[in-house]
């Protein structure tokens, strides 16, 4: 038995190509097809209601595209809007939180768990019993490909200067762009405290799902990659290529939701 | 004679009312509406399309409120949308650029002009004949209210550094947020360069079309200012009372647009 339908996978702008990624590495042959709301990104400044009606729309686009099951691959729409799209889709639903949760919970033994986020996600509180420190400025950094620069050192030192008096030992990167500056934040954080990608964790989330539901496809070679995005800018294509780690050159397509 | 309607005002979010502080002081008697689109913030990373889509979605909403006159006070919808917008609507419709311009070429005499801004309002070459540099981390340091912090001094000087080579006389802030750090770009640009800031050019402009074409409220006393915007947080009331400088408690209101 098998499942040729493709993977969807979505996220508020191109940060969850890092799951992609992770997908692609896993799962090499399946179809996969990704939508990044380009034109209402980011999701993490604004307000819970808006976050669920941009994800339902996000969702039922992957769902026009006869999708198998669906990776909620924005920390920011995995917290706010992932237990309703659960209940209200047909489709298996993924989000990044719990498996980046099991999986910290696993590495830190009895420890305490650290998180950085968007402002969103830390409200949120769905990185339940972790230290979350909202980290606003680090999106618009990595954005602007400034990842090697001092004045994003003196950023990330003074958001993690925050974990100085509570002794963690995992720290959940929970937004889809930080592992771009994965070596930064390990060489601030320092004091052998293990950093938890949870772009990897629900990728192998999903491949076990699909394992166990026997929904693996069966195709042989490569899987199709479809990448739709809500708008579309040079500058795009460059960023998207940064978080997907090689070239999408005439696979990005714009579509108009909402 | 009199024209007793609103004055309209619109931006891609919460920038603009730094627009509305100065009408505010040269117009005190005038009926005021606000559009921001907070649910769509930030239009400076977007394409020239989306641009003129929403800036029109934006004017639409306000004419649904009866105004006399658009102000777009967004420096990426005036340089993307404006030609567009005054072409196809029944009411004056002022920019911010073309009103700054015209104040930048008089203080620098022959003399070279310099502009900032965002990447969009950079590339559009809207600020004709002036030399622009996009400085994209700005909006999100002052969104966060990180105004004092060492790492964007670094920020900064690192952006205006373009500028050494090009003996300029004067320099447009060319997105609403940067009269927040004037003080701070007025010492790292030093050299007696004069800075243009254009919510006041346009406010100034305004005001003298009004009374040029008789339309001005004859209204005595304080004018009624309703502020609406696309998504409403905590987090937006506080940033707005930082652009606008006083409280506007109970004075926000949600609307739905596009």
């Amino acid at each position: 038995m098998a499942d040729n339908r493709p993977i969807g996978i979505f996220d508020s702008g191109l940060g969850g190509l890092t799951v992609v990624r992770e997908i692609i590495k896993i799962l090499p042959n399946e179809d996969l097809v990704y939508l990044g709301d380009t034109a209402r990104v980011p999701y993490g400044t604004r307000s819970k209601e808006t976050i669920i009606k941009f994800s339902f729309e996000d969702a039922e686009f992957l769902l026009t595209k006869n999708v198998k099951c669906i990776i909620i691959a924005c920390n920011t729409a995995s917290s706010v809007a992932a237990s309703v799209l659960k209940k209200e889709l047909d489709v298996p639903v993924f989000d990044v939180i719990g498996p980046a949760l099991r999986d910290a919970r696993m590495i830190s033994g009895n420890g305490k768990i650290g998180m950085i986020g968007t402002r969103a996600t830390v409200a949120s509180g769905a990185y339940k019993d972790t230290f979350g420190i909202a980290c606003p400025l680090l999106v618009p950094f990595i954005e602007e490909g400034e990842i090697n620069s001092g004045a994003l050192e003196l950023v990330v030192k003074n958001y993690l200067k925050g974990f100085e008096k509570t002794k963690i030992k995992a720290l959940i990167l929970g937004c889809t762009h930080y592992p771009i500056i994965e070596e930064l934040i390990r060489r601030v954080i320092g004091g052998g405290i293990k950093l938890v990608n949870p772009e990897k964790s629900v990728s192998i989330a999903t491949k076990k799902y699909l394992i166990e539901h026997k929904m693996l496809s069966d195709k042989q070679g490569q899987g199709r990659r479809t990448y739709f995005v809500t708008d579309l800018t040079d500058r795009f294509k460059s960023v998207a290529e940064m978080f997907l780690g090689h070239s999408i050159n005439g696979y990005l397509k714009k579509v108009i939701i909402g």
